[in-house]
């Protein structure tokens, strides 16, 4: 039995549409979660550097006690996790591949459309993890980097939200697409404005879901049934960050410890 | 004579509405700029976070050799003048007081909005430096987070872009404001879209020319009538730096410079 947490470490707040489902799904795991928003988006970085952060984050989770890494954030895990599980002395899950799996098992037509942030669109990994799994299915991408702010504005339900949907999705609607894999993690807060606009025919994969199921494959049993604990992190920002956490979680967290930079967890 | 060169900061590439000002004023002098692209956008960060990162800023330029520095970025001017003031040996601008200043000199009935990022709004930096110079004015202020990635993402003409403008800006115009300043680096990317749609009675205030005019007053002369160079710096991401600077300055940039994070150029 072991005791240790989950870690869970994201660009910043999105990542808790995944510790969600994870709290949902594993509720006598403890779960650390770390949310680098001095330094968010990573969407827009270069690899290196999205590497460089994605590394001294996984380390302050090990450091912390993690049994195991989930990389929440899309950008990241498209583009560092090789080297995290190079690295990393324990397992390290990503997003991308249970998000290609999930989107291979749900298309009917093989034709799949990909959404995220633009390191992630141009990182290609989500294509080369659908064609690992099925070199027959179609991958159509489209880079949406404005949704990341709508959702931290909290304008899921606005109008300009809508015709910003509408900009990005309609060329991509246009490939007779069956299946839309909302690949970066703030993006299930506007599930149901993007839902909306795709209408029913398509089926939406969250990433959230898709790396829990891993999870579920991997994680031995928990003996215990005591109620696991959550101990949250941030590199900046606490309230903003709680006020979005409170609409993703519908809860409010109570405590919530920011990280000075610098201070030793970093990769020297 | 001094031969060293101006020394510009910003927290991206929106400062480089600033540094084409100041360059077109001061044809003979040389100029370097740097673009933190590596950890943009700051109006979402704490306090304390945008004075560290701009400390590391201001001493990279020293270290280049500039002999006055100007913070291009209004949440990093709200935010850390003061200390950057104390700590350094040269001179050190914002945008903030000069724009406050434009501002006064505008406006006709001492009603004047502040539009700018959820930092510089919260600082009240401009509210404050107003009232200093004038305490019969009034001023209204609205944080429009959104604007700079609409700026990023080119969208200066979109129906999004005149959406969000639309929707910032309604309550704000209620005050019955005649001057409006552009209180972040970015927005004079959107200026013609923001000024369709307040109307020609309100005067925006572009804090670009402001601080140029306030360089004006203190740099003396420069004997030498060879032209100055530039040298551009970022932290990450040259290429779309390379990209939106092109639209900003109607020019490419060639040589651009990335510093990499961490060597010795950080405040220890």
């Amino acid at each position: 039995m072991d005791k240790k947490p989950i870690g869970i470490f994201d660009s910043g707040v999105g990542g808790l549409t995944v510790f969600k489902e994870i709290r949902k799904r594993f509720p006598y795991e403890d779960i650390i979660y770390f949310g680098d928003t001095a330094r968010v988006p990573y969407g827009p970085k270069s690899r290196n550097t999205v590497i460089e952060y994605s590394i001294q984050n996984a380390r302050f989770l090990i450091q912390q006690g993690a049994k195991i890494i989930v990389i929440a954030c899309n950008t990241s895990s498209a583009t560092a996790i090789t080297q995290l599980q190079k690295l990393l002395p324990i397992p390290v899950l990503g997003v991308i591949e249970p998000g290609a799996l999930s989107a291979i098992r749900v298309t009917g037509n093989k034709r799949i459309g990909v959404i995220g942030t633009e390191g992630t669109i141009r990182s290609k990994a989500y294509s080369s993890a659908i064609s690992k799994l099925d070199e027959n299915c179609n991958v159509f991408s489209k880079p949406c980097p404005l949704f990341v702010s709508l959702a931290e504005e909290g304008w899921e339900d606005h109008e300009v939200t809508k015709l910003t949907i509408k900009e990005y999705l309609t060329s991509l609607l246009q490939n007779d697409i069956d299946t839309l894999v909302l690949g970066c993690t703030h993006y299930p807060i506007l599930k149901s404005a993007i839902q909306q606009f795709v209408g029913n025919k398509i089926t939406l994969v969250d990433s959230a879901e898709a790396v829990t199921d891993k999870l579920d494959e991997i994680l031995p049993n928990r003996e215990t049934k005591e109620i696991g604990k959550d101990n949250f992190y941030v590199s900046d920002n606490e309230a903003k960050f709680k006020q979005i956490a409170s609409k993703i979680l519908d809860m409010e967290i109570e405590k919530l410890i920011k990280v000075k930079l610098g201070e030793g967890w970093f990769l020297k």
